[in-house]
């Protein structure tokens, strides 16, 4: 029961990036909520390759509601939306079957598996499988969108280059919806620099890895539980399902552990008759409940393990040393391409927590 | 449905900081095990308070046995222990019932519970219910220890002081075993120059942060899943139930972040006849799935956000201004006394982890 | 995880029948409800033997509240409370661990536990455990009367005497509150011949079966869920925790089977403004969701399986036939203590189904 | 979330009776397992319209693997198989929408979704929902013949015609294999008096109900759990899933509560070297888990409630009293197509046990 989340909604990840096609299942989505279609096509296609920096594989990714839906509104009933798999190569990977590709799941899958376990692409492990996250995703969006609270991504480092980051105390919707939906930064002029570290890697038959920071507007005070329900322990268990993150950190995060409590603690004060904080080190969360202030966390994301360079593995059948270089058609950096998953996985979780509050 | 974890064993935690007691639900380990007491309640010891740098509260923490042992064997029935709070002095905290501490739940519980949340002692946000984690963990850790899987934490970072990292590729149970079990460190001769950060920190009436570095080792290949039951994901939501945790990364963690493919992904190769990796900056886990390489996460603890030095907070009767000094007894470092909450943790999430493979 | 209950809340029951203690913690009652104590201890009252027709054994039952509470009001913390088992004579029982006890768990809990199972008045499975099922529930009870929902059991069948039927329709919250607490029979007239079978069992070493019916009124319409939680769904599973059930039937349930539709649809009509139907054939229930009309359901309990009368049994330790007589303190009709378990388990279920539908 | 069950295995439900597709995800069945799809198919296919005596509507339901296949091999990613709907009539119901069914979900499903729920055919309430339940059965049933288990139905009672009863001791594979996949009967002779059970409510544009009856032979002893994840729990809880059952009950059920313990224990005896049960009132459960006797249950299924016969109700747009007629395509006696869905369900509650166990 590796690929269900939730504890109200139910959301349940099907699908290898060569089945005949991969989906969710939403068990349920409240009745009579209209979704935007173009608004959830656009989110989706924020994780589509998109320029020269991304993959060559090219699919359209229609959505196709198989269940749950009147018109555009769901109906109570679960929420059944699958993709096609159109464009597959399978015999990229034939020649991968039997030598594991260093930092992918290839030969952890194959002891968990017993080489039963579909290898083509990755199979259920693939980054494709990520699409469907973010069907769920945008449309937990939307539902919080209705409610008021926003969420949002930016690229905060590629490689060595990095984003200015947030003033987390006055990050607005605004600033949220002026972000470039494909590499989405604060600050447009650091651009080149991150896209030179990508397009290096390129010429190099490399790969480079990044961070990407979400912050939660509009987040009532009061969402979320001590302990296990923690906001923290939900949005890490949603966002640790998109391949390849490495850690995640909230408010000022990993920084903490150097500071003074008289350093990190939020001075609360009263701004327009509600209570704030000063600073947001916190990070709009204390005690796994929600502050109002918003939340903001970063994850970071390893470089794409496939590369066209040799690198060195085994033989499965004999045991034997080998070399593998990985062709097929990969992102230099799937930070680009995981950052709109990270703001689906964040949307799911809040949605969840938000249920949980019966709010 | 806050405090209770597992897929399998459902481990539900109860009690507040001065409540009658504290303590756990384990639902349910296998029957026919016997808990070696002496190793649990030294395990729990590990907590408790032990020098001038931490807490004058000072409890006995008697494990009390209400169900689902016989003489020290596990029965198959649920298991619950539990502690007496028996050092109480909720006259401490009266005096904060009013004005939320920067840096704690206060604020956060009076928004969720609407003002009838337990506020002595931070109620069930406190700390001391890190005491039937440990139960919980304790007997977790025992009976991953009896198939071969060993699980150690030292103190990577106090302050600005760090602990020499573990070479992640040869660290073994001796040197877990090795570990200093109140303040444990890789490498010894750093202990002075941590315990100044602390002594430091107390003279000025405030605390510091740290980082906790944890490891597994002998867990076997293939144990985790894709998705949200992934070895990350599994373990996030079991270590940010520990009061004041602010992030967690996974090997080389938001490092990887900076890296080019090639020097981030490890080679496979052959040893002694089983397949291993060069270098361990995956951290044992791919794809959500153990390698079989030594697990390797960090946590970043934040400072205690309870000081002495005056800190500004609102009072919630009047919403004005006003500051607060929080006397109580506090640790001046959590990251000493959350350590073996981390180990606990773990060992709940990767026994977790492992009776869901079947192993 | 055999032991816990609930998609919001969760149930989690612990304690043998000669364990230290036996309890529950609830995660988690809303915050601020006061429980009435008083009330909740009659309630559970009614589970504990009380004249000559129950077993010999007599413990003062009573609750001791570890947390959760602040006083008598939830704190929005895990409540746990527990029972101490002080009336214990695991002697009894000794000569019993080897010659499993026909109609009883001894069999199955030795292949289940491979022996190390806690034999003593049969463990975990023992009908005590019914008791902080009731603590539960009774708290359950409590917090539907808040919203105007009313839960009643009486004793529609002993033996072969048979309480005259609720008429569905028109059962009121006033016959509810008119029932014996100990011995709840909708026709008093009835209560000599239903003790006549107790008295008769009694005599011949033997004991009675009997049918116990809920119901539940007050409810509105539209709780529950298609599918897999629905109310029968969720009733049948919080009921069959308690030993002895054999069948549970909604509305009017098997009679159903020999119907035509036209005998047993229930028409609908408009009664004081709202939607009523003019017959309940179909118990409050309606493709598992709740229609406003009084929820009515029935479980059979099988005769207490334990009996001074010889029975044949198998020698485990030899795999010879032998015969065994089991004297203990036994009830001749554990349909009589039942009753109360069986409200306690539909007030668990329904608050949990109340909460699921955010009321 | 009403749609998911399985503590192990997840088996989350989608689909309306005229959306684009009804299906299941099934995450995980164990990897490598070859699905017999003829099998599969002529499992399904018991549970389509046969005969005269069921609906007219036709559908091929042909099964389409949307994922979690190699081949016909699970690969131990999540399993979605669809199956398309061909023949959608929805306008045979447009004019139902205003005046719920008398029996069916119209009016509580109004109540719960507020008037936005699918009303076409009863939606996800529809009994075409049991197609994905059978595919997901289907599949269990498989792996549970592998491991030497077989479950088996027959239409114990339709109307007041009654099949002769299993003689539950010494029910066989070979008697299940008998059995005639659409018109299940132990004894082929009462056909003709159950087929005039149904011919006369056809006639006179009604219906009837039915009971039936549930075997597994070849369970292990020490499946299952005490409390709440017993056999009757798991059980029950599939089992209602399905629409029209009004009771459950185990062994001899309901009868039980009639006799003395003397009358309703059954004797232990030793029988080819393992230990049996001389009779089997108890129907293969004791304490919530199984004896290794065959597990005996019965469920009561309603009268279809759809009938051509004028019934009272209600216009909700009015609040006036009117009659309804229900023509579209309807089936005179559920319980027919309804036998393969409690099997269905029983494989998938008896998988959820077995992997529990780790057997």
């Amino acid at each position: 029961m590796s690929s269900t989340f939730g504890n109200r909604m139910k959301i349940s990840i099907f699908g290898q990036s060569h089945s005949a096609a991969i989906g969710v299942v939403m068990d349920t989505p409240p009745a009579g909520f209209q979704i935007n279609m173009d608004e959830l096509r656009a989110f989706l296609a924020r994780r589509s390759p998109h320029s020269a920096l991304s993959t060559a594989r090219r699919e359209p990714d229609e959505i196709e509601f198989l269940s749950g839906l009147l018109g555009n509104a769901t109906c109570g009933a679960p929420l059944c939306a699958i993709i096609r798999n159109t464009d597959c190569r399978p015999e990229d990977y034939t020649y991968l079957a039997d030598t594991p590709r260093p930092g992918h799941a290839d030969y952890t899958a194959e002891m968990k598996y017993h080489g039963m376990q579909d290898k083509s692409g990755g199979g259920h492990f693939s980054g494709r499988l990520t699409a469907p996250l973010c069907i769920a995703g945008g449309i937990c969006k939307q539902l919080l969108s209705a409610k008021g609270i926003s969420l949002g991504v930016h690229l905060a480092k590629i490689g060595k280059a990095e984003d200015s980051p947030w003033s987390s105390l006055h990050v607005s919707k605004e600033d949220l919806d002026a972000l470039d939906p494909f590499f989405p930064l604060n600050n447009e002029d650091l651009r080149p620099a991150m896209e030179a570290e990508i397009e290096a890697a390129i010429a190099d038959g490399d790969s480079v890895g990044g961070v990407i920071e979400c912050a939660v507007l509009g987040l009532p005070a009061g969402i979320g539980a001590p302990m296990f329900d923690g906001l923290e322990n939900t949005l890490s268990r949603a966002v640790f399902a998109i391949p390849g993150i490495r850690g995640i950190e909230f408010g000022n995060g990993f920084e903490a552990a150097s500071l003074r409590a008289s350093e990190n603690n939020d001075a609360f004060s009263v701004k327009d008759g509600r209570i704030v904080t000063e600073t947001n080190r916190h990070g709009g969360i204390l005690g796994g409940i929600s502050t109002g202030m918003p939340l903001i966390f970063r994850v970071a994301v390893k470089p794409t393990p496939s590369i066209s360079k040799p690198q060195q593995t085994v033989r499965l059948s004999t045991m034997e040393q080998t070399t593998v270089s990985v062709h097929g058609r990969h992102d230099a950096c799937i930070a680009l391409r995981a950052a709109v998953g990270v703001e689906a996985a964040a949307a799911i979780a809040i949605w969840d927590a938000l249920e949980d509050a019966n709010v």
